[in-house]
């Protein structure tokens, strides 16, 4: 299988200028000065765009945990070994994890997707096996996988939100060395130096940031040629990463609301975007994390970031923190009192 | 009644730095990198400190909303007439508020105290008439209240929140003209420049904002000679900012969590600490808000906000709003699995 046209499917525009006006004059005639709920007005004007109404509702959010190894995490780019993948996969399905307990928290189904980790987990309730290899390739020596590769974990993750209800996705992900692959695309797509795009990751110290960005800028030049997005993807992997990158393609054009939650589930998005551009008007922003490549990463789609705590996990996790957010926009629009309907009086 | 000793209550220091360091190995035990969920983990860190355990679980979380009316809104210092402020009272406590539905949202109780709203609302569940007068003073011609009302103000802010089961307070508050309070309270008790503490609070232009700089600093001429924090208080008033300070100092002294809302809340501990400094141990800045002084307050507080969005309703509905980010720093404590109990491993 290569990539055809038709797994790029048609995302169009969802601007609509009159729904648009309805919204903010929703907005504008609950019982609080104009504007003075900030982002969060912000927040509840897409969310209505996105689903479309004027009362939106979230219902049935889906939290999708990406997992998949990097033949790349061989070469000393992560502060973790590899088997913390597999080890994570399971964390997280047992409940143990951050995501998991957040998930919980906020009512969010958690299902993972086991897209190619070097050890496979037992079938259980809430595993998605879609294993496309046990782990890319060393991005050093080949691309991370083939064109066909890449375009089976697309079309794997068009296929797992098919199946998922809900109107809302939340991103997550999980694969030791992936914070690479996240640098390695934004290098490529935006241009700008591989340095500025890399960071610490889950923890490396001074001299290994140092051995990790002369290894990314090695494999920037060793793939030199791959200059489109699919060409970049299948180069710097990984399959979680490509996975997402379907997900997010088929939650955009079914209208659902899609929440970013750090830099590796972000540069997901980042492919995606330049796939089909409107991607971005269903995206919101869930936090900044403190990987460095994250703030120009977000600038780039031009998302503004709900948190800013110096998250640096994945997972999840900052998408999970986020989500009460945006239950409130849509109650701020659904529940509040009008001037009118409270007796309130307007300014004197 | 004017003000005793005995009506601040001793504050002690909450530091024990073996518990923090129990805390802290705790965290550092989760499955995620160290540090790895940033500003949740220092919350985590506060709150089992605020309730002196390892395992601190948030119960029965009250929204405490102080309402009351100012003299000084008579000198066109709100966008908005006094009659919003009773009127606003009703819409608490019919549910229609942001507040309301912020709190509704996340299980907080919901209690609205009339410290002395012009009009009065017909006695109903959910609200407690502590009533000082029907407005405060205006402040250009006299001390917003007297050091008896200050004293019996702060009285009636300790006795509500005595009778409140739980162990965390939200402070709210509603009174058309008391960002000038607040204002004038920071400028006097920070020593800053009035136009640097004023902003146009629920939607002033620029030149009404203008005008109202100009009246507070005549305000601050008039009471030069109010220069402790009681003295200041019951100078700029207002009834509602009084009780959330004896509301604030009865949280601090039985240790429950305070979460601060925006400006004119945030003046209310601004002005507990100056009588209790250990209060701020205790306080966790919901946000910053858009009204410039809220910035400077707590920074002087010495407090990092949760969350940055624009806000500037006031109402506790930015306390509200950030709740959920504290439930999950107690989660994170209570239900994370550790490295060892998920077979997970650590750093190569």
């Amino acid at each position: 299988m290569t990539l055809q046209a038709a797994d790029i499917p048609p995302v169009p525009s969802i601007e609509d200028p009159a729904l648009r006006q309805r919204l903010q004059a929703r907005l504008d005639a609950k019982t609080k000065p104009l504007g003075a709920l900030g982002r969060l007005e912000q927040l509840a004007l897409q969310i209505g765009q996105v689903l479309g109404t004027e009362a939106p509702q979230l219902h049935a959010p889906q939290m999708l945990v990406c997992a998949a190894d990097h033949g790349l995490a061989a070469r000393g780019v992560s502060a973790y070994p590899a088997d913390v993948t597999w080890q994570m996969v399971r964390n997280f399905l047992s409940g143990g994890a951050a995501v998991s307990v957040l998930a919980r928290q906020h009512g969010l189904a958690l299902t993972v997707v086991d897209c190619g980790v070097l050890q496979p987990t037992p079938p259980q309730p809430g595993l998605v096996q879609r294993r496309i290899a046990a782990g890319t390739a060393d991005a050093l020596q080949a691309p991370a996988m083939s064109a066909q590769q890449c375009a089976q974990a697309i079309a794997n993750g068009r296929e797992v939100v098919r199946g998922l209800p809900g109107n809302a996705l939340l991103l997550g992900e999980m694969g030791i060395g992936n914070s690479s692959s996240a640098a390695l695309l934004l290098a490529r797509l935006s241009g700008q130096d591989i340095d500025a795009c890399t960071g610490a990751g889950t923890g490396l110290d001074a001299q290994a940031l140092a051995r990790k960005r002369a290894v990314l800028r090695e494999v920037l030049a060793v793939h030199a040629q791959a200059r489109t997005p699919l060409q970049a993807l299948a180069a710097f992997g990984g399959f979680e990463i490509a996975t997402l990158v379907g997900a997010v393609l088929q939650a955009a054009q079914e209208r659902r609301l899609v929440v970013l939650d750090g830099f590796i589930a972000s540069s997901a998005v980042l492919v995606a975007h330049a796939l089909a551009p409107q991607v971005v008007q269903r995206c919101v922003a869930a936090h900044q994390s403190a990987e460095p490549g994250h703030a120009l990463l977000l600038r780039l789609l031009g998302l503004q970031p709900l948190l800013q705590m110096d998250l640096r996990l994945g997972e999840g996790s900052g998408a999970a923190l986020a989500w009460p957010l945006l239950e409130s926009a849509c109650r701020i629009l659904s529940d509040m009192a009008s001037f009118e309907s409270a007796g309130v009086s307007g300014p004197a």
